[in-house]
């Protein structure tokens, strides 16, 4: 009687759909980082029904009974590791920038222009065309493009493209006309327009002069966004993120990311960070939202700016600038309005991130820490975001204060010789610090501020361990002294950037009831040497235990 | 062998939650429409884990077998129906409604003045003062009211007071100074500045000028308005309604819909229909949302507006207002934007839902409807919000152009000497025209407009049936020609209502696989006599098989 019964329950079970079966991997080079901060092996990995890990196994335990629907794979003695996290990232940012017109490979100006006129002569929309990559140096051309140059290539709409540094444009003459660009036209502050002998615009605008461009652009569609987002977690999820901390999210945004999860289509943790007070009100004015879509979407934290980017001097620095003494660069908040911002974000429930380059914001950011810590900051996993140029005497108070620091390894690389100019070599001391933090017992979380550099998570591993660009330089790495190990690197794109997230426990970790995000790769980053991990290649990307990517065949 | 790993299973399953079991009430005395339009009857209702009915069956059916952690009701004879569904309601301005000044049991000028000196002295934010509900047609005043006479009841904060529809509002004199109304201020399209002989703004605006203080009132809190959805759920379940369609969801209501089911806490089926084109773009700009929450939350359509309301002489008229010769009212949209915005929100996905009051307005919505037909309109249910006054030429075209008709009939009732004053009485044909509208073949869904009237649709009941108000005037019925039978009108509030949300054979009824909204009744609105329903109580409100409402113990 009780067996008869069992087996209409049975029956029911059977109508279980396949996607909901149990998942087996076996034979796999597994790594994880656990709880406790140790690295683990494993051969097999378990996971349930629910997309959560059921356990990992060493090489030689009996494998788990399967029943018919479940899904064994052979992984062949590939490295098996957890999904990799991206603790700042710009998702639509990157999505939009996929697709648009990439004229980096370009290797001179007919060659640009030539691909300026198919992408335009391709692309049936109405609205401007708009891309960016171009780099006169690498051209050999001697001096910047101009409109007219451009307008050989296409005339018939606006055309907008941004040099490779995001510090110059180059717009043709439909796109001057539009923005009202002339003669008489003066620079902005903060911004100078090329112009030729006669003082006409020549069509090349640099850094803030750029805004009368960019106001002038219309906003991409509804459906452009659609596409830029699909294009955005295709990508990330080739490189091996599964999760992403996405560092200012506006309304519009968050609208998409919910679309995406109403419909099923996230294939990617989004841990939000609204781009301010104001899309915070939009989004979720009265608390942060909870994890949705499974732990695939959640408004965490709110994005600040306490100042502007190393490279356009907008940094604020406590002493001038060694290649512009007369300037210290921006401050964006007075310190009554930053702790205000941080105290009603913490009020909130809110974790505050706030943007700090430049010595002074780091400062001014552990001070407003300081004040409202009595409140809150205890309860927080408050977070500077870059923590570039720190104060030697201010990296112990990012412990002291439970700040995490939210660092780029591939900025160090690229930016070494500006930050020197910049800087001056002896406060080269506390920037890029990351050793140096992490002795001083801070939690560091890595990210690579795509699409600012390269999305590939390897890239960013990479820089951390070796302190070296992707062209081996310099040699013995870039003040290597604060190099991280890889196993340091590796927690910070997966467990350490978790906790900074909020998903530590779940995301980041192959261990009993985590989610089961992780990656197949053709190598194993721990035993090739460190100047082949650019170089590793993500086979297939899985997400709650379902596979959302795999290499496409050659 | 196979026994053992069924005990297993069944192991399993005992870790299922009890709010996850089934549950079956017996002993009810049950209505519901089935999706052929019948009345059936029955006395269990069985209902799944997954709070979908799985049967419901007649008197003397073996009762199915429960297991360990069901529930089972015994109904002891109670009346049990769906749960009702407003077609036409507003839910954030119920909410704020229920938290604000309430004037609608207010019997004369004096009677309002008592009240509103009485409210703000209670009040002690340092905010306006709102409310509405007023009415000076009920309060014999034979004109409007003053700031004046507002400013004797409170002048130190601005008040600010709707009338009963919703179409008018009353400033105080510090109301009209902080939004800078002054006799120099002109009256904007759309609207009007009710002024004195020179010319004085007297305090009352009317529709479009209502702006001009809207704008310069500070907007509720994110606090108040989660409060306000608080209210506004609790009172809609305790009145008998497990959905509504929320006619001008803004993104602020959509955000703050989103938190309660995020969060678990939305006890009501909303079917939301953005407020214009602006309010859909910041809310799902590319097509519908999918069902959110199991069948609670969806953008379904976008809400447009054709003209104003009768009571204001905002209604377009084909002929001018019997009691003011010269004017026909207000015309929102010119024939080729009606038009545009109609097969733009079709060609999203989105079904329209415009309201149409006048007879001039829904010959234009029907003309706009022929129109798009060709692309769009069969495969869409676009309704007409109100449909209150239609030239009897136009009644058939409801159905040729498969339009639903959105009516409430407590309108009528309220309205029906106010209506035979604008309209005179051979225009009355053709108006509030349920019982003719059906005969033409058309889908009617009834709604009530809350909370320009009361959400409890057994009013709407009643006022369906019987064309009278709640003191059973006029005897006979106003116009009783045009009366519903009760099951029309159990429909219009059930399964009509539901089809014209797009939940139909979902919502609205207890068959096979419907969802398990339902209430117990203290009495059986098909028995007892017509008059009587409006004393009808609900004692307990269902929504997917759980307990969201019982009325509290005296």
């Amino acid at each position: 009687m009780i067996c008869r019964l069992l087996a209409a329950t049975a029956l029911l079970l059977a109508a279980i759909p396949a996607d909901a079966a149990k998942t087996l991997i076996v034979n796999a080079n597994g790594y994880t980082m656990d709880s406790a901060g140790n690295l683990r092996r494993f051969s097999t990995l378990f996971v349930g029904d629910d997309g959560k890990v059921l356990a990992i196994m060493p090489r030689g335990t009996v494998e788990p009974k399967l029943v018919a629907g479940d899904f064994r794979l052979d992984a062949k003695g590939r490295t098996l590791i957890p999904g990799l996290i991206d603790a700042h990232g710009h998702i639509m940012a990157l999505g939009l920038q996929l697709r648009s017109l990439d004229l980096t490979a370009t290797t001179s100006l007919a060659d640009a222009q030539t691909k300026i006129a198919a992408y335009a002569a391709k692309d049936t929309s109405a609205g401007w065309i708009r891309g960016g990559g171009w780099n006169q140096v690498s051209w050999g051309l001697g001096r910047m493009p101009t409109a007219a140059e451009l307008d050989a290539a296409y005339a018939a709409r606006p055309v907008w493209l941004s040099r490779v540094d995001g510090h110059a444009g180059w717009a043709n003459t439909a796109a001057l006309k539009v923005a009202g660009i002339t003669k008489a036209t003066k620079d902005p502050a903060g911004g100078r327009i090329l112009r030729d002998a006669a003082g006409n615009p020549t069509g090349v605008l640099i850094d803030a002069a750029m805004d009368l461009v960019e106001k002038a652009a219309p906003p991409p569609s509804a459906g452009e966004r659609e596409k830029a987002l699909e294009a955005a977690l295709a990508h990330l999820a080739s490189v091996g993120l599964t999760g992403v901390h996405d560092m200012g999210s506006s309304a519009e945004d968050w609208a998409l990311f919910r679309t995406f999860g109403d419909e099923g289509r996230l294939t990617l943790r989004i841990t939000a960070y609204a781009a301010g007070m104001p899309a915070m009100e939009a989004i979720s004015p009265l608390r942060p939202t909870p994890w949705l879509y499974n732990g695939r979407l959640k408004l965490q934290g709110i994005k600040l700016m306490a100042d502007g980017a190393l490279g356009s001097r907008g940094a604020w620095l406590l002493k001038p600038y060694s290649d512009e003494p007369g300037t210290r660069g921006l401050q964006f908040l007075d310190d009554a309005k930053m702790k205000n911002l941080f105290s009603r974000a913490n009020y909130l429930g809110y974790q505050v991130a706030v943007h700090a380059i430049g010595d002074a914001a780091n400062r001014q950011a552990l001070d407003a820490f300081t004040e409202i810590r009595p409140a809150y900051s205890d309860k927080f996993r408050n977070r500077i975001e870059h923590a570039q140029v720190i104060d030697p005497a201010d990296i112990p108070r990012f412990a002291e204060l439970n700040i995490i620091a939210s660092v780029q390894p591939t900025h160090a690389t690229s930016d070494k010789a500006m930050a020197a100019d910049r800087l001056g070599e002896a406060r080269l001391t506390g920037a890029y610090a990351w050793a140096t933090l992490r002795k001083a017992g801070v939690k560091l979380a890595l990210g690579s501020d795509f699409p600012v550099e390269p999305a590939n998570p390897f890239y960013g591993l990479h820089a951390a361990v070796t302190r070296q660009d992707r062209q081996n330089q310099p040699p013995g790495g870039w003040r290597p002294e604060d190099a991280l190990t890889l196993q340091q690197a590796f927690a910070g794109f997966t467990t350490d950037a978790a906790w900074a997230g909020g998903q530590d426990g779940k995301a980041g970790q192959l261990t009993e009831g985590s989610f089961a995000d992780f990656l197949l790769l053709d190598r194993d980053p721990f035993t090739i040497g460190p100047a082949e991990l650019p170089q590793v290649v993500v086979e297939e990307t899985w997400l709650d235990g379902k596979r959302v990517y795999v290499k496409p065949a050659k």
